[in-house]
């Protein structure tokens, strides 16, 4: 299996790239083409002394930048590390691609270069966020700031493969977000998404899922539009700093709490690590037609290498397929509903 | 100051609220009306050694229950304890209402009895959440899953002064939330929000404010729309229960856990109260021409004080003229800049 990635995406580009893609080398089997300056990535592995075996670099002189309007990124830096990887993917040069670069870049790239599964309309970011009971996958987590409700049930149906097929949840359920159980709540969109993902034969529909409940993990799939799911996304993450800042204060207060820390550091690092969503690796963009993954901008080696093993466990299940056959099935029973 | 109250709304009424009643008598020198059923009432307060002194009760035989469909439980429930304590408040029997009971009821309630103030389409709830640095007004928290941009707008005024005159805040600053620091960002609502809040000379607004920063409490007024509102209400409370829920089983882990806990337990629990809603009281329904509050559902009495303590702050503020002047201002603006 050969995994393409983008190293010269993200703030810590190349080198926690290439550390991290090195380690996937190791522990994951895997092949990896890392794209970006030769020059610069040959420079970087020599300095920080990385393995490069099992690593082919494949030379691109530009970089598209977080600042970079994304769609003229994509269109305008035709040797960009990010565009020249998403063509080898096409291409058939490997079987997925990584990038801790522009999350809209890799979106419209995504779209532009790999392509979309039918029925989609707009491929969605689906994030695994840690809960309470388990991780579960929100998406859409950020790509379409408004959805049609063809768009959620679609969404739904991807989320739950992804959840079965990558995260081996067996018949996973899917919640849609909305302020109320009831299927009369939210807009005139969450109502009709509501009553298509009733109808949805391909997905186990659990119901409307309040934002309070949503940190429990009770649902493997939140479905939402992608201005909610960025809040979902982000608040969370908002809202955990805050606390852990709090609780940080709590044990800082004075020697002995200070000492009081020192006896619970063990409970207190399993609790960071099940908040740490470096450990489920990157976004899927779901709804392209081969695996493209976004690892988050600050990625270090860690979260990298997960990213690829993510990647690596998209490949292998075959999750693109099952997407493509489950979403022609929906739109079977669309039409014949319709 | 004569506060009226609903005896009959919310999960622990009447007992909870006769109690937070009396104790709001005791502390605030208010006088109260409770309303509802004088039978009821009178034993509860008999049972449970209540001191009615400085309380008035005013006889309702019927209860708005939670489950009633709220536009009908208003229009058909004429002799609730909300419909005769809104129809007093209407018609300045006393100087604001406050209750625990349906909060869509309350709604409904004070925008068809209350009515609104010129320039508010639709009336908006108003919460204060805990935040890092200090609490911030959320609105609208749930009352309109859709708004216009002008609504928002509105919400910026109003929130704006309640923030000024009932939390005492100089010159407060408001945020409107979207997926992106940039003007650009968000739906085209929250574009052309952006746009109307620039230009709203009555706020001082401080930008987007990212979902990841709304926790901080940076800024005085969150305002988006009531689908967004209830989400970031509702998942605060819900990533927040959550962590608590695991930072409790690392304490609980073992005997040393349990020891470092006794020894951190008095920064806990400043901790819990800081993050505990019940001290800011309840939510104000924002836009109608009189101060009506919604205390949580679940209140105790000491939620049901502060709910009382803040009608109170609300009244000798002046809060509701101070809101109906500046939407007036607005309102020229507006008219002026079309």
């Amino acid at each position: 299996m050969n995994i393409i990635i983008d190293a010269m995406g993200g703030d810590n580009a190349p080198k926690e790239i290439l550390l991290g893609a090195a380690a996937a080398v190791r522990e994951y089997g895997v092949q990896i083409t890392a794209v970006g300056r030769r020059r610069d990535i040959e420079a970087c592995a020599r300095e920080n002394g990385i393995d490069m075996a099992g690593i082919t670099v494949a030379d691109a002189s530009e970089t598209i930048e977080m600042c970079d309007e994304p769609t003229a990124a994509i269109r305008g830096k035709k040797d960009s590390s990010m565009v020249v990887g998403l063509r080898m993917l096409a291409a058939g040069e490997g079987d997925a691609f990584v990038s801790a670069g522009s999350t809209g870049a890799l979106l419209a790239g995504a779209t532009l270069i790999v392509k979309r599964l039918r029925g989609v309309k707009r491929p969605a970011i689906g994030t695994v966020i840690p809960g309470a009971k388990q991780p579960y996958l929100l998406l859409d987590s950020g790509a379409n700031v408004e959805c049609r409700p063809e768009m959620l049930s679609a969404f739904a149906t991807m989320g739950s493969v992804y959840m079965e097929k990558v995260m081996g949840r067996a018949n996973p359920s899917v919640g849609l977000v909305n302020n109320g159980a009831e299927e009369t709540k939210g807009t005139p969109a969450y109502v009709e998404a509501h009553r298509l993902l009733k109808y949805n034969k391909n997905i186990r529909f659990a119901g409307n899922v309040e934002p309070k409940d949503v940190p429990q993990g009770n649902v493997d799939v939140v479905v939402c539009d992608g201005f909610t799911g960025n809040v979902i996304l982000k608040l969370t993450e908002g809202v955990a700093k805050m606390l852990v800042g709090e609780i940080k204060n709590v044990f800082m207060a004075d020697l002995k709490s200070k000492l009081a820390y020192l006896m619970v550091k063990g409970g207190m690092k399993d609790f960071k690590k099940k908040l740490d969503a470096d450990e489920h690796g990157g976004a899927l963009m779901m709804g392209v037609t081969k695996p493209v993954i976004k690892a988050h901008g600050s990625s270090n080696a860690k979260a990298f290498k997960n990213a690829v093993r993510q990647a690596k466990l998209c490949v292998e299940s075959g999750a693109v397929e099952s997407m493509r056959e489950k979403l022609a099935a929906v739109a079977q029973t669309e039409e014949a509903g319709a």
